[in-house]
């Protein structure tokens, strides 16, 4: 069984916070878990905007506090996004995510993320026989 | 891309909660979506004690909101969870989930739960190829 605690990473295992421009997220899981699947808590700023395809990967997210919006790229459509609702990125939908109030999002993927990718140009992540070790 | 909305569910898609002796979970995405995981927001009554063994199942449980504790019966160990504690299945272990207040849990599961699984005498669900469609 594994247990961890999100207030202890955030104290004293900085090697499983991960930040980038405007955004940042604790690893609760990575892919050497053995779970199948990653897990992680992100936080997005108020006001920032994110566009992100996943091409290499499932990911849904639970919005648990906050407010944004997401648009899916593929249909225009926007949904607001409030505490309670979730997306699933099942197309691996290329999608404009943006935060009014600062977003806490619990996230899982499929593959599990490494904890070594990073963000390419195109808002995808590596497969994950491409990350370098 | 799915969006779903916890509070649309309670309100108005019931098939997606599940309950049994005190406790109840909202499936937020099932085998059927595809995502390779399923994902519940799941509420543990106060005072409740659980014994759950997931045999064919990893799962990792993140807590949200309240206070309880975990037991690992392979180690005799136990653990607070308190929000911001997650622990992860990841030896199928056995163990005992108890309640002091209630708990609101975000559960990942892999291999994905089809939403028709019972609880066996044993604490654990069929694999996905037993459940009756």
């Amino acid at each position: 069984m594994i247990v961890r605690d999100f207030n202890e990473i955030i104290e004293s295992d900085r090697d499983r916070v991960v930040s980038d421009a405007q955004w940042s997220s604790v690893r609760m899981l990575l892919a050497d878990d053995g779970m199948g699947f990653s897990f992680h808590i992100t936080f997005l700023e108020p006001g920032s905007e994110h566009t992100f395809e996943y091409k290499n990967h499932f990911e849904s997210v639970y919005c648990m506090k906050g407010s944004g919006s997401i648009t899916d790229l593929a249909t225009g459509e926007t949904h607001h996004i409030r505490p309670g609702v979730m997306y699933a990125l099942d197309k691996h939908d290329r999608h404009i995510l943006r935060a009014e109030e600062e977003l806490v999002m619990a996230c899982c993927f499929n593959p599990p993320v490494t904890g070594k990718e990073v963000h390419r140009e195109d808002g995808s992540y590596a497969a994950p026989e491409n990350v370098e070790a």
